[in-house]
Formats: structure tokens, C-alpha cells, sequence
């Protein structure tokens, strides 16, 4: 163990600081962009941000950044001192390996997709898509060429996303989903039990205001600190921001409860996680969330652990009937089975449930693969799509509007991002399970809304951490078990197989 | 005239513009810090905006400016070209000349002195602070020697503000106001003309919420276009942004209407200046407000000679009556009186009247140009400063917390800030004199509630110009004169002369 720091240490750190500040201060950008700018800020803003963008690469790349890396090549380090340099060392070689006129090509391409997806989506015509989505397609193939010539392009662009998950483990993983789901999705269909999925749905009308009033009771429930956040709407909602002050976003149906209420629940998982991450390490990789599958797990947790539990609704329900006392028969048993129902007939990924989603997701991440692997053309996409829908989950769509343009991702070009969803859910699973097997009475916990246990739990073994360690040992280290899709596996099996009587199906 | 641009030019403006992205983003950042930001967000937002800063500044003394400024030196260019070149060698100069761990120390005694003076001001401890105080004049003083050693120091950090208006002008009008306003304001006192100053006071309260609702129309009513704007609530009203988004702020106090009004309307008059620039020339020179005195002077004319004006109050009395039904008796007449009472015993700057503000702002600029040049010690200042308050305004603070201490601005350690706000006023004076003599009956049109042809005359005349020509070129092709005080000591002579029957005393 090293004794004395290496001066470039602390110069590697102060360069990297100035990267991190110029990233957080675009998130604040971002932020207001989505919820507070007014409709004609569009210009200005998008010239804000394009120079902090660019300044971020230049800082990355920068000598300051180089030559300290150089000098600490080999130097006796602290084990949390490598890790720093591992991190920072990674993003400097990538933002080294590919040009700057291609970051700037991508940007561009992606820019002009977007108008070009939206009205594509609004019109049903996936031929107006098809050049955009085929130009992205090239170009982040020549952006894997340039980071590692030797190696499988999609895996190139997954570690965007997962910089240190094996695709191999992902991979392995999302065949598990697979596995397991496909045949409980259809068991499900065929299962005769009647949920009240429409226990909350058949009351009526729930304004957009008193809704917001519940979010802000459930954050205050869950354990939110206010003098850290904000709550506000946002068209999709997001969170972002630092340790010192992360905020959440959410939208309204006003037929619909438990959409915004859920939302809200899932973007405090992502809050709680950037909260805990260490004041101390703030600007640096110690600070730092480690991946999306790990933000995600955090997110999913909370909303579907937690926020989707009959015991949850056994603490919370007293609180929405006292927002919204049209409510006041319904119970928890009922509240549960609305927030669980597996919908048979769904082809928007995110109205769909825990089950079906991964479906979704699957659908998504072999297209792209193949899109990148060249297997498959662009002019393949939509029938590919509608295949897989009704291979994995016996419905076809009818138009690409609702099928293979619905999402946004590809527009912007991110090919890799797709399977994190499904990975933050199969890690959540573990990790509760994990949290469960060490925390006295979670469950009573839960149900009498004490949630100190859990958030302790949290903290201790993954918020703390930033991005100490690579993502299958943080998750080693916190269960006791390599990532995988076990645990996933029982949970859905167990619940679902309770909730929808699969045993006599 | 040049009929190509050299492409030195095109990079200046590129290296330029990225300064300009930058400055805007931390505006954004500091906008976000005063109105939405939780309380715990200070250490990261602080990190921000210093790494931004030490950013705008870096690109400022870019070799690439450097290089293209060089180059450019001498060439062919449009008037236009060669007032972007001027203001941008100006900063670009400037900035080289300081050396970057002076602006530093400046940075971090700032920081530093802000507490110090809240608690010093908290307290009525002079002591506390003068050492901070004393530092900013020495930090200051070195500052100005490397901008230009041979110049007088105060002449140098004045223009930090104003970098175009000479300081002998500035000294002449502030003279001037002094000469008519010592002598005015002490007729006031003996005037036995009683004004309708509680015409609103005495009517109840002003719950806070319906004066937001208030502001919201009085912003409507002056045209202020939401796609480009949005208002708040903030501790200290400001204005800040783009000509693509302009926002404003303001406070309430529920038992005077009239403040968060007329705030309202002044942080307007600043929103409007900011959203009259060239969309077009955004991030370059001719995209952006002149100076400060420019800037106040919009804020001023929209706040003194719209807003405090009895025309207006025809117009908009009807409005307030409908949010404040409280005030159906109240006549526009009355409305004119209250809005315009000269306070015979107020010692702090930030509530004085159009005319007794001036001489807040004589005794600090009296003070801090001493205190630069060396001719006053920190130590004399709250004597020097009861004095003058007794000199100029007949009346003595009896603690320096509603003395010497009141205001924010020595804290930040800027000096030369003060003068700017009577010189906006002066200007807002012969800017309106000269849209009333233009514009076929801007009263009438006041009364109307119409506003059009002002706003189109004040975008044509200072807005669109951006910082196109030098400040007091500026006023004289708007108004056909060069800018003194003339404009202003008419307007308060006849404005008050009547209200208080001056003549008769």
C-alpha cells in the first residue's frame, strides 16, 4: 500500500474534476431543458451545450490528463487510488481512440434523426427513418472500429453502457429472461384468475394536482431528503444531478394513479443511489454511479421490490385514500394486484409490467446486434420486429408506429443501451434478495413503512462504493454470489406464480 | 468595405462564440442556484461555476484568439466586423493582462468576504469585516496596475462594467444629479402637499399568490413573450438568460402590491433589452447588451417612465382591481401618487424613490473611488458614510447594518458597479424623451395599455444593436444628443415640481 500520494495522482484528479464539472453542469442544462426552458430556448441551448460537450472531450484528452496517467503507469497506489486511475484511464483511451470529427458526425446525425424519427413515428412511415437509422448504424460501427478493430463491434459499444459487464454475462443473462419468461407469459394467458387490475381505474377521475401531492408524500414515505431534490413534471420523466442535490421528475395520467405514483418510486431508486454516492469523492470516479445496469437496479428495486409489494400497499394505502378518498374500500390485496397486472395484449414497452418487459427489451437487443453485426439490413427491421412480437409475446403490430418506431434510443444512435434495462431488473432482484437474507424483518419493515434498514443496506454495499469496484464484483461483494439471472428467476416465479395460480395451470 | 471575410474572422467568431456558450451556460447554472435549486446544493453548484469560469477565461486567452486577433489587425472589415474585432480584443486584452492567479485570489477572497459581511451586517460589526473589505481594495488595486499601471485605478475597474463609457462623462452626470436633486428632495421636506401614499397600504393584505398572478398579467400587458421567458420567485429579483429565453424574478411582500410590481416591470425592462438582440448574432458581440448602464437604462425607463406613470395606472388599475378587489375605489390618480412618494427618512438604497436613490448612490461612489485611490482608509468609511448621509439626505444611520454595511456588492469586491444605476437612469430619462418625441402620443398609447410602437422603437434604436457601437455613440444616434443628465433632471423637475407643487414652496 502506497504512503505518500503521487503529486501526478492529485493532478490526475484536479483534471478530471474540471471533466466531471463540465458533465454536471451540462446535466443541469438538461435538466432545465426538460423541465424548466421555455419552447423557443431550443437554439441557444443547443449551442450551451454542444461547447460543453466538446470542452468535456477536449479535457479528457487533454495532456494534464495523459501525462499523469503516463507518470502513474506502475506507481505504488492504494487499492481505491487504482481504481480512480482505472476508471479515468478507460474513458481517457476511448475519447482518445475516436476522432473528433466523427464524435461530432454522430452528434449531427443524431440531431437531424430526431425530427426525422418524430414525424416518421406520428406517420407510420419507417422507409423516412430507415437512411438515419442506417447511417447511425455505420457510424457506430466505425466508432467500434476505432476504439478496438479485433473485437465483436456491438461489445464495443455495450461497455458505452456497461463498461466493465461482460456482454458475455449479459448475454447469458437476458437468455435466462428468456428462458423463464416466454413460457410464464403464456401460462399467464391461460390462467383463470381474475386480478383487480382496474381496482383503481374504476374510480373515477385522479387531477393532475392531487397526484402530485401523493408523489410528494411518497417521497417524503420512502425517505427522500427535500433539502437534497425536487420533485417536478417532465414529459418523460428522468432523474438527474449530484450527491449534493438529485432530482426527480414525473408526468400525470389523470385516469391512472399508479402510473405517475410508480414513476415517481422508480426515479427516487435512480435518486437515492446518486444521493448516496460520497460528498467527499464528488468530481471523481469514487463519486461516480458505476454503470446503467447497477442506476437501474437501484430504480427497479424501489419500484418494483418495494413500490409493487402488498406489504408497501399495506404502509401507503391509508396515505392515497386520504389524497384521493374515492379509494376508501379499495385494500391492499386489491392495490397489490392492480400494481401487478401482466398485460396480454401490450406493444408499448414502458406501459408494459415486470414480466413482459424483458420482452420488450429482448425484441430490441437481438435487432441491434444484428444491425451491428451486419446480419441484418435496415430494411429488414419492421417484419424482424413483428416476428419476435409474436414469437415471444403472441402479438403482432399492426403498425411500425407501435412497433419498431416507438422508441427513441436508436434515433439518437445508442445501440447497447437497450439490454441495461433488463440487467438493472435482474440485479435488483439479487440484491433484495441479498438485502432480505441480512436485514432482520424487511418485509415487516415494508409494511410498517420503515425503510432506514434498507436504505442503510444500500449504502453500505453499493451506493458508497461509486465506481471502486467493476460491476460483477460490486454485486459479488454485496451477495455473496456472481450477477446472474437466479434470483430474477425466483422472484417472478414466486410471485407470479402465487398472483396468477400458475401451479394449476 | 470588405467584400470577403477573412477566415481569421470566421475563427475568431468560433473561439469566440465558445466563450460566449460557456458565460451563458453558467448564467443558466446561477439562475438555477438562486430559483430552483434544493439547499444542500451549494458544494457541487460552487464546483461548477468556478471550473466554468476558469473555463471562459481559458478560451478567452486562447492562442486562438490571440492568433486571429493578430491576424486581423489591419485587415479589410466591415463596420460591423471591426466593432466584433474591437470588443473582442478589448476582453481578450484585459483578460491576458491579469495574471490568472490574481483573478483567483480575488475569487476566493470573494468567497471568503460573503459570510464575513452577512454576519458583519447581522451583527453591526464593522470591524468583522473590514479586513475582507481591506483586501478587495488591495486585490483591486493590483488588479487595475496590470490592466494599465498608469491610469487611474477606479477609471480601470469601472470599466468592468461600463468598458465604453468614459469615466470623466459618468462623473459629470453624477454631479449633475447631485446638483438637482440635493436641493429638490430638501423642497420635498418643507412641501405640504400630502400624496396618497397608503392608497394601497391600507387596504389589507396582498396574499403572495394572487401577486404572482398579478405580475404574470402586468408582464402580459407590456408584452412579454412566455415562449421566450418564464417569471419565479427568487430572494433577490434578477434577470437573466438569451434573446431565445429571457427570464425574470421577483418577491412578494403581502402588504405592498406595488413592490413586487413594479420589480416586475423593472426586471422586464432587462428581459426586454436581452430578448431584442439579434437572434441571429447570438454568441458573438452583436448578440449581446452593450453594457450596464445600457442594460438598467431599459430596466428603468420600463419601471420609472411606463410603470410609475400616471397613463399606466389608467390603463392597468382595471386589472389590479380584479385581482385586488380590495382596491375598487382606488383612483389612477391615486395609484400615480403612491407610486411615486419621495421617503424622507429611508436609509437603505434597495427601497428608496426614483429620486433620493441617487444619492445612495453618490455616497457610495464617493466612498469606493476614495477608497481605490487611497484617499480614504477602510477604517473611515462608516464615518465618511453617515456623514454624507446626513449631507446629502438629511438623515443618519445609527448602526452601519443600515449604514455602510447594507449592501451586497463590496462583499464581491466590485467597485465601479454602483455608478451604473444612476446612469441608467439618466439614460432611461433621454432615451424615453426621445421615443415621446417620435412616437405620435406615447402617452396615450401608455393609457391604452399599448405598447408596440415603444417596444419597436426601443429595439430599433438600442436593442438590435447589441454591442455594435460604443455607449455614447449608442445614445447619441438614438436621441440625437450626447448622454448626460440633461434628459433626467427635466423629467424629475416637471415630475416632481407638480406632484409636490415645488414651485409654490
Amino acid at each position: 500500500m502506497a504512503t505518500d500520494t503521487p503529486d501526478a495522482y492529485d493532478d490526475l484528479l484536479a483534471a478530471y474534476r474540471r471533466v466531471a464539472n463540465v458533465r454536471s453542469a451540462s446535466g443541469i442544462l438538461s435538466w432545465d431543458q426538460q423541465v424548466m426552458m421555455p419552447d423557443d430556448g431550443t437554439p441557444a441551448r443547443s449551442q450551451q451545450l454542444s461547447t460543453l460537450s466538446s470542452l468535456s472531450h477536449e479535457l479528457l484528452v487533454d495532456d494534464a490528463v495523459a501525462d499523469a496517467l503516463e507518470e502513474l503507469d506502475g506507481a505504488d497506489l492504494t487499492d481505491e487510488q487504482a481504481a480512480v486511475v482505472r476508471e479515468i484511464q478507460r474513458k481517457h483511451e476511448r475519447a482518445v481512440a475516436v476522432p473528433a470529427d466523427l464524435i461530432e458526425e454522430i452528434s449531427e446525425t443524431a440531431s437531424e434523426a430526431l425530427p426525422t424519427w418524430k414525424q416518421a413515428k406520428a406517420e407510420d412511415d419507417f422507409e423516412a427513418f430507415a437512411p438515419a437509422l442506417r447511417k447511425h448504424v455505420e457510424l457506430k460501427r466505425e466508432y467500434a472500429e476505432h476504439v478496438d478493430p479485433d473485437r465483436d463491434p456491438y461489445e464495443v459499444l455495450f461497455e458505452e453502457f456497461e463498461p466493465c459487464l461482460s456482454l458475455e454475462r449479459a448475454e447469458a443473462i437476458l437468455a435466462d429472461l428468456r428462458e423463464t419468461l416466454v413460457p410464464m407469459i403464456e401460462k399467464i394467458r391461460t390462467s383463470e384468475v381474475d386480478l383487480a387490475t382496474d381496482a383503481f381505474t374504476s374510480l373515477g377521475a385522479y387531477p393532475a394536482d392531487e397526484q402530485e401531492s401523493l408523489c410528494r408524500d411518497v417521497l417524503s414515505a420512502l425517505g427522500y431528503p427535500w433539502e437534497r431534490g425536487r420533485l417536478d413534471t417532465a414529459p418523460h420523466p428522468f432523474s438527474s444531478g449530484t450527491t449534493f442535490d438529485a432530482r426527480v421528475t414525473t408526468r400525470f395520467d389523470e385516469s391512472d394513479p399508479l402510473g405517475s405514483l410508480l414513476s415517481t418510486v422508480h426515479e427516487f431508486g435512480h435518486a437515492t443511489y446518486t444521493l448516496g454516492l460520497p460528498d467527499d469523492a464528488y468530481g471523481t470516479p469514487l463519486g461516480e454511479d458505476r454503470d446503467l445496469s447497477v442506476h437501474e437496479s437501484q430504480s427497479r428495486l424501489w419500484e418494483n421490490h418495494v413500490g409493487r409489494s402488498q406489504a408497501f400497499w399495506e404502509s401507503f394505502l391509508p396515505t392515497f385514500v386520504e389524497q384521493f378518498p374515492q379509494a376508501a374500500d379499495v385494500t391492499p390485496r386489491e392495490a397489490y394486484e392492480a400494481a401487478n397486472q401482466v398485460y396480454e395484449d401490450n406493444l408499448v414497452r414502458v406501459e408494459a409490467d415486470e414480466l413482459t418487459y424483458h420482452l420488450h427489451i429482448l425484441v430490441r437487443f437481438e435487432i441491434e446486434r444484428d444491425l451491428i453485426s451486419g446480419d441484418l439490413d435496415v430494411a429488414e427491421v419492421p417484419a424482424v420486429w413483428n416476428d419476435k412480437y409474436e414469437e415471444y409475446l403472441g402479438i403482432r403490430p399492426e403498425t411500425d408506429t407501435e412497433g419498431c418506431l416507438q422508441d427513441i434510443h436508436w434515433s439518437h444512435g445508442n445501440f447497447g443501451y437497450f439490454p441495461t434495462y433488463s440487467l438493472g431488473s435482474a440485479m435488483a432482484a439479487q440484491l433484495y434478495a441479498a438485502a432480505d437474507a441480512e436485514i432482520d424483518d424487511l418485509d415487516g419493515d415494508v409494511a410498517a413503512g420503515e425503510f432506514d434498514a434498507l436504505h442503510e443496506w444500500l449504502t453500505e454495499h453499493v451506493h458508497r462504493h461509486g465506481a471502486r469496484y467493476e460491476t460483477n464484483e460490486l454485486v459479488e461483494r454485496a451477495t455473496g454470489e456472481p450477477f446472474t439471472a437466479d434470483a430474477f428467476v425466483d422472484y417472478v416465479t414466486e410471485k407470479y406464480g402465487a398472483l396468477y395460480d400458475l401451479d394449476s395451470v
